[in-house]
C-alpha cells in the first residue's frame, strides 16, 4: 500500500485520497488509514523522546509527505495540568486538565487547520471554506492566512463577536448567517463550484480529525505512553472524539500501549444533545442524567456556542465509539457552566464554556459514582474565557485615586 | 556561597535573598546570583535536550529550592515562528517572532509571576499586590489562583476593560485607579504594612525578572545555542530586557554559547517614552528617529497601555543594556501600531498593541538601515489581540440567510 490512503470507518473499504466526498458509498466516513508498518520504522519512543514540541512530531502519522507543505503557526504540545485539590475533594486517583486554548488561534482548533490547510497546500488549492460556530472559522482564517490561502468563513449570528472579529483580522471573507451551522453549511455547498471553495467542514476532508488526532497521541506522550481512564470532552461535531480514539487505535496497533482504551464522555448542552439523545435511544438510556442546576442569578453568562451542533456529521461513529468504550454522554446547563468557569478561575484557569462544561460534567458524574476512586481522568479546555465574553462587567469594579478610597470600598 | 543570594547590579554587592527592598543602598538594583559552579553540574546541554518543555525545565537557574513550591499553570517553551517571506521582503539574514501571547494567561507575565508566585510560596506568604498595566495583574490573579494566596490588583482605569475583567475571573480583589501605573504603586506602598502585602511590582522582588529571563535561555536554546543579533522587545517597566540580559550572561559565563550579544531594541508608544529620551540625552542621540507614521482613518485603535511607563524603576540599568549591547529605543505611533497588528493578522498571528509595535519598529529600522542584511532578528508578541479588542466592529460584518444573499453582498 501507500503510505497512505481513505479508509471507510463502517465498511472498511479502500480508497486512494480525495477531497469534498468523506462518506463512503456504504454512508461511513472516511479516514485516513497510514502503513503502520512503514511508520513503525521511525516513530519509536526513543525518537520520539528528542523531537520538537509541536503536534509535527508525530509526523509519520499526519498525512503530509513534504514537510515543505506543513503550515505552522506553533500549535501543539499543550500543557496537561494536574489538579491535585481537585483528585482528594472528588476522591479521584488523578485529575488533569489538558490546556488546550494555548494553542495559536486560542483554541483546540488550530490542531485540525494546521493538518487541514497543509493538506489544501500540498494539493495546490487557493479558496478554502468552512461553516462554524467559531473557532473553527477562526482558524482557518489563520492558517490560511499563513499558507497565502483565500479563506471564506460563515458563522451562526449568536456566534461571540470576538471570535467574529478575529476572522477579517487573519484576512478572512466572513459572513454571519442568520441560522444554525448546518444552515452555514447548505450556503458553503450552493456555492462550492462556482466559486471554487474547498469545503474544510468537519468531516468533509481527512485533515481536521488527523489534526485532533494529535491531541491524543500527545495525551498518551505526556501521560507516560498510557491512557487516561476517562477522557471528558465538550462534544460538537465530534471530530476531537473521533480523532483520539483513532490515535489510541494506532498506538495499540503500533504496539505502543497495551492498556483498555479512555472511557470517553461527550459532554453538550442542555437542549443541543443529539449525542445524549441518540445513545439515550441506542441502549435505553446509558447516559447520565443531570440533575445539579443551580441558579447563577442575572449575570451575565456566555453561550458554549462550539457544542451547538443539532446534526452530527457522523453520529453514528460517535456513538459507537461512546458505547465501545464504556463511555457516556451528558448534558449540562448554561448555569452549570457559569459555576464551572468561576470553579477554573479560581484555580487559575480561564476556560471556554465548552472547557467549563466538562468541569460540570465531572462534577455530575462524580456525585452519581460514575466517576470512581481508581478513575484517572483528563478534561479538555478548549479555548480562553475571553474569547466568549460580554464586556461591561468591569463596570461593577470600583475605580479609587488614594489608599482611603481603598479602606472606604473594602468597608462597604 | 549559597545556591543563590541577591547581587546589586550596579556596585556588585552581596546580600541574602529579602523581599520589598530591591534596591542597593548605592542606588542600584539586586538581581539574584547564583553558584554558576553547582549550577553547571547538572545543567548541561544534554541533560537540558530531555526535559520537559516548560520553563522550569531551567530550574538551576530559578531561585526555588523545592519542587514542591513551584506555582505552574503550563507556562514557557512558547513557540518561535519563522517568517521567510519577510525575510526576503526586508532583506533580513532570519526573522523570526516568538509568540509569548501562548502562555497561560494568555500573555508574557506568565512567566515572572509563575516565578514571583512560587517565590510567595516559599516564603509562607498570604496576600501579594501589584501595580499593572493590566496582564501582570491577571496573571498575579491567576497564579495566586492556583497557590491560595489573595492577590489584590490596582489597574489604571485606561486598561483594556477584558483584561481588568479577566482579574475577578482568578478571583483577584481588583479596583481601578484614576491615575497611572505609578499612582496605582503608591496606593499599594501606602497600604503594604497595614494589609500585609508583598508588592511583587515590577523590581520590587526577584522573582518577575527571574521569570522574564527563561525567555532568554529559551530563546537561546531554540537557536541551537547561539543568539540572534537583534532583539526587537516592547518595553515599559524593562524586567524582560534585564531578564534577557541576566540570561544571555548566565550562559556565556556557563560556556554555553561565546557569540556577541544580541542587540536589544526597546520599543516605546510616541509620547510615553523615556527611555527613547534617556538614551538620546545620554548619547547626543542615538535612538532612531520615526517618521513613517501614516493615517488609519477612524479605525478603532486599541491602546499600548503595556508600554505605557513614565518611570522605569530602573531606567539607568535599561539604557546601560541598551547602549552595552549597540542596540536602540524606537518609539512609535499608535497608528503604526494599528497597521502592523493588520499585517501580523495575515500571517496568521494574533498581537497584542505591544506585539504589533515590535513590528513597526522592525519596519522603521530596515527603512533606516539600521537592521543589516547579516542580521537575524526576533520581535516579541507579548499578548493576544483579543485580550485589547474594543466589541463593535463586527457590526460591520454581513449577516445573510442564504447563498443568493452572499453573491449579492460580494457584488456591492
Amino acid at each position: 500500500m501507500k503510505q497512505w490512503e481513505l479508509q471507510c470507518s463502517r465498511c472498511s473499504a479502500k480508497l486512494p485520497f480525495r477531497y469534498q466526498d468523506m462518506k463512503c458509498k456504504c454512508g461511513g466516513t472516511l479516514l485516513v488509514n497510514y502503513d503502520l508498518e512503514h511508520v513503525a520504522q521511525t516513530f519509536t519512543k526513543t525518537s520520539l523522546a528528542l523531537r520538537y514540541p509541536s503536534m509535527w512530531r508525530y509526523h509519520e502519522l499526519l498525512p503530509i509527505h513534504d514537510p515543505s507543505h506543513i503550515v505552522s503557526l506553533g500549535e501543539g504540545w499543550t500543557p496537561l495540568l494536574r489538579l491535585p485539590d481537585w483528585e482528594s475533594k472528588l476522591s479521584l486517583k488523578r485529575l488533569w486538565i489538558k490546556r488546550e486554548e494555548q494553542n495559536p488561534t486560542g483554541s483546540f482548533k488550530s490542531r485540525g487547520f494546521s493538518v487541514a490547510v497543509s493538506l489544501l497546500k500540498q494539493a495546490g488549492a487557493t479558496k478554502a471554506a468552512v461553516p462554524s460556530n467559531g473557532n473553527a472559522a477562526s482558524a482557518l482564517a489563520a492558517y490560511a492566512g499563513r499558507a497565502g490561502i483565500q479563506a471564506f468563513v460563515f458563522i451562526p449570528m449568536d456566534c461571540p463577536s470576538l471570535i467574529v472579529d478575529e476572522c477579517p483580522m487573519y484576512g478572512a471573507t466572513t459572513v454571519l448567517v442568520d441560522g444554525f451551522i448546518h444552515d452555514a453549511a447548505a450556503i458553503i455547498e450552493s456555492g462550492r463550484t462556482e466559486q471554487g471553495w474547498v469545503n474544510v467542514g468537519t468531516l468533509k476532508e481527512p485533515g481536521r480529525v488527523e489534526g485532533k488526532k494529535t491531541m491524543g497521541l500527545e495525551l498518551a506522550e505526556q501521560l507516560g505512553w498510557t491512557f487516561p481512564n476517562v477522557i471528558i470532552y465538550p462534544t460538537g461535531g465530534g471530530s476531537g472524539i473521533i480523532g483520539m480514539w483513532k490515535a489510541f487505535l494506532e498506538l495499540k496497533a503500533l504496539g505502543f500501549i497495551d492498556c483498555d482504551m479512555p472511557r470517553f464522555v461527550c459532554v453538550q448542552e442542555e437542549g443541543c444533545q443529539p449525542i445524549v439523545d441518540g445513545l439515550n435511544k441506542s441502549l435505553g438510556g446509558t447516559s447520565v442524567s443531570n440533575t445539579a442546576s443551580l441558579p447563577v442569578g442575572d449575570r451575565i453568562i456566555p453561550n458554549p456556542t462550539g457544542m451547538r451542533v443539532p446534526n452530527p456529521p457522523d453520529l453514528e461513529l460517535l456513538l459507537s465509539i461512546v458505547e465501545q468504550s464504556s463511555g457516556t454522554a451528558i448534558a449540562v446547563s448554561k448555569e452549570q457552566i457559569a459555576q464551572a468557569t468561576h470553579s477554573l478561575g479560581s484555580e487559575g484557569i480561564s476556560s471556554s464554556p465548552e472547557g467549563a462544561a466538562t468541569w460540570a460534567a465531572m462534577l455530575a458524574l462524580s456525585d452519581k459514582g460514575w466517576l470512581r476512586p481508581t478513575d484517572s481522568v483528563v478534561l479538555f479546555n478548549t479555548s480562553h474565557a475571553m474569547k466568549y465574553a460580554k464586556l461591561g462587567t468591569s463596570a461593577a469594579i470600583p475605580i479609587i485615586r488614594t489608599y482611603d478610597d481603598f479602606m472606604l470600598y473594602q468597608d462597604i
